[in-house]
């Protein structure tokens, strides 16, 4: 089993300063850093918008409506290459320890304690990842210990309020509990990444008894059982609750909005769907649509409270989704199965880049240029670093070492941490669909080229990126020195960071590094 | 304003140890260190037990019966002379910064930010208190600010419970809030120091609507609305559906099971009621002898529990109350005035022993000896370096200066941190009752000796307390040299600590210090 054996230590201070001296505003003072929201989608693509992130507009971009996504960008910077990774739970765990996925190892889905969430090969033994996902304390099995940024903040004297979607470590294991995570307050997160029902009138997924009749149920919400209230809207409710705290304690708050939409079930929000028929989308897709424009006025009632209570000018607000949108399923999406990231190929669960590009806004009063844009790259555990450096975190230490990378000088415009920077990502498992790019595979980004090696066939494709954003013209055949140089570039990270690979059934070998074949 | 300025380094650590890399348990080994419960009463005087705390038994160890508190003194040790505060908040402060009442200056009780509790005089000034309460960061004005040994636990490994009273910080205040304090759990804790009532037929304090009715319902109980259990046993179950979860967590737990009983309002617990009737006790009486009687019984469902989950060995118990029984509101209590902690003087609110004794017990298996007892004093900050130090947790750092003193060698025999030793008591304030030792009051017990002094009059009472613990005989003329000495020890702690007086309004003078009269 993997072992967390590093000590990673960022400007470890080793004079007196307590945890607590730090960072004091005396009574009375205000406070002078900024609030931190970070609005997380769940499983939105790139093109689930109104507000176009590539050169053009699409007809996703014309069927949906997101208002305040657009309000939040005249604000602020968007970001056109803004990754995360292709599942759920392996985002999730890179966003709370600063960790590659090909570290953390939780590189599938987690839910249960002990089980597994691949489906199986007859040809390769799958390994054995971190399906009970992360703690920041030793003791389980298959887990990967790290300290959280959210912990840090804490320490350093954030009011955090976590609300929706949890995702870090699987049922009955210490990091199911946001608490666990240096959140002091909690609403509706739990080990589930997805979630019963959107309906308050099946209880999101409690019986009239009140007992849950799913995993996946969302706690905490009682109090709008039978209401008529969608959960985007509850949780949106709770979360300008938890503000109203906030605000009264004195402290810069961190705000992890992280909604459970829009996940499946493709329930219909009927504040919204209608218009969407009436635009002519098929009832499958305006019920989409009207996930979609639920969660956006959850951001807009957010920025709405920020301006009401006198804090706009003094909150960062970053936008961000998980992985790619659902393409995969025909149950709830009409149209061409993984075509409905288009520009993007494929969805969820590929790295293609329609399983990992996401659409990122951050607003910066006073700091990121407004009406701006970003062609830079960045991945999910740079938010890590970032976060705390927004938040004037100076010295910290970590278990873990940090494969995150500040983008701040992005916002600053006073450099580029993109700049000979590889992303990678690691799949070594098999998710619940099939599709281009998705399952056994791993992938790395350096500069235009995107080099995505298939453990089972040894197969290697190469992207130019940016000319060919659809990643329909594999180029490996006519760049093999790229390929050389990307393959053992993606081979040495892999293996500098412990990370893992099938196994061959048939010799019990594991299948070649993309350096090794 | 008194602001904290200490930094206090218990063994700071200088190397690049992390927090996290401390107190490692590999996957799959057992946990080493113990379990810890503390089982905090509310309100509960010296003698509210069938178990002689005296070296005789009273009326009131025959009038009541708690089984559980014989039981866990079979186990471990009881302490005859364990002290808290005189009231609640102070308290609640000390124990978790470690802090003595007189440096932590929240010496009444708090509940609402910015409003004391204090009444009135029309010849005092009462010091300007924190009647804010504690907290972890600074920012809120009359507030002490200080780092939680819960915090610390937690930082260490320790997964941390909240159950019942919290009452560390005023409504709207971040020190309200549990999770503030280094919990992962809460269960019903929140800013108030009371109940508004133990009925699940009245919701805990709430309308049918589910508002609350007062400012001290019980938060958190919903599901057992209308269900017919009474509040003690409501917060029973949840503790133990807490320590099953921990139990899955292979971390070492600290549950802090903070009864709000046998805080009023006095209801009936009807499992236990009829039979103090039978037995002769009025309906007052009764209804005060099922509220001990149902915590007592809560403290062998826990006890239970850890026997049938092989945790019994594993897990140190300690027994305490807050403050002394109440004994000076005739509403809920039948007899003559401050009697109701005979052989002690007075009760809750006063600085003689009827209002800060406490009942105390520790079970600590393989440690502390079975069915022990302790003399020595021992006071409710000694608890936080005391669990840390049962928790293995060597090096920590504070932002306060900690007044408490390790009573490990108590519990293990192997030395007497209570020689020469002087306990303090600051009472600035003026609390809803008037009673023997109660009000505008400070105090000092070394040795033998306890001297009581009245900010107001100048009044100065010595007591010899082993030989007069009813103190009925003041023999401070007896003794003027002992007077002196333990003036001037108190007066110089006072200043020491920075602790408050009133003020004359006719002069503007403050009351002179205990040796400057």
């Amino acid at each position: 089993m993997y072992k967390n054996i590093f000590l990673s230590f960022v400007l470890v201070s080793i004079t007196g300063t307590s945890t607590y001296a730090q960072k004091k505003t005396p009574a009375g003072q205000p406070e002078k850093r900024p609030n931190i929201i970070l609005f997380m989608v769940d499983d939105m693509g790139w093109q689930d918008t109104s507000l176009p992130f590539w050169t053009r507009k699409t007809r996703y971009n014309e069927a949906y409506e997101t208002p305040n996504m657009e309000r939040l960008a005249r604000k602020g910077m968007m970001f056109t290459q803004a990754y995360a990774c292709n599942i759920s739970s392996a985002t999730r765990c890179s966003l709370i320890t600063g960790v590659n996925n090909a570290r953390h190892r939780v590189t599938n889905w987690t839910l249960e304690r002990d089980k597994t969430t691949d489906r199986t090969s007859s040809t390769l033994e799958l390994p054995d990842w971190n399906y009970n996902g992360v703690s920041q304390v030793e003791g389980i099995n298959n887990t990967f210990v790290g300290t959280s940024f959210v912990e840090l903040l804490r320490q350093n004297g954030y009011h955090t309020i976590h609300c929706g979607k949890a995702h870090f470590g699987a049922i009955d294991t210490p990091g199911e509990n946001p608490m666990h995570w240096g959140f002091e307050v909690n609403i509706a997160g739990h080990a589930a990444g997805g979630l019963a029902t959107y309906l308050s009138e099946r209880n999101y997924g409690h019986t009239r008894d009140g007992k849950p009749f799913s995993l996946m149920a969302i706690p905490g919400l009682e109090n709008y059982w039978g209401t008529g209230i969608f959960a985007t809207e509850a949780l949106t409710l709770e979360a300008i609750k938890a503000l109203d705290k906030a605000k009264k304690y004195n402290q810069p708050f961190y705000l992890y909005m992280s909604h459970y939409a829009i996940h499946i079930p493709v329930d219909k929000d009927d504040r919204f769907f209608g218009k969407y028929v009436r635009k002519g989308l098929t009832d499958k897709e305006a019920a989409y649509a009207s996930l979609i424009e639920g969660m956006d006025k959850s951001l807009g009632d957010l920025m709405d409270w920020l301006e009401q209570n006198g804090e706009a000018d003094n909150t960062v607000v970053i936008f961000m989704s998980d992985n790619g949108g659902l393409a995969s399923e025909p149950a709830w999406r009409d149209g061409e199965l993984h075509t409905q990231n288009f520009p993007l190929n494929s969805g969820k669960g590929s790295l293609y880049e329609g399983g990992i590009r996401e659409p990122m806004i951050i607003s910066w009063p006073g700091v990121v240029k407004q009406g701006s844009k970003c062609d830079k790259y960045l991945m999910i555990e740079d938010f890590y670093p970032t976060l705390l450096e927004i938040a004037e975190v100076k010295e910290y230490k970590t278990t873990q070492p940090l494969d995150g990378i500040s983008f701040v000088p992005l916002l600053t415009g006073t450099g580029d941490p993109s700049r000979n920077r590889a992303l990678v990502w690691n799949f070594p498992n098999i998710w619940g669909n099939d599709g281009p790019g998705i399952n056994l595979d791993c992938s790395i980004r350096k500069d235009d080229w995107k080099l995505v090696y298939y453990y089972e066939t040894g197969e290697k494709e190469l992207f130019n990126v940016p000319a060919d954003i659809g990643e329909k013209n594999d180029v490996a055949v006519q760049y093999p020195d790229i390929v050389k140089r990307l393959s053992k570039e993606l081979g040495a990270y892999l293996r500098s960071t412990d990370a893992q690979r099938p196994i061959f059934k048939n010799t019990g070998k594991p299948c070649p590094w993309p350096d090794e074949i």
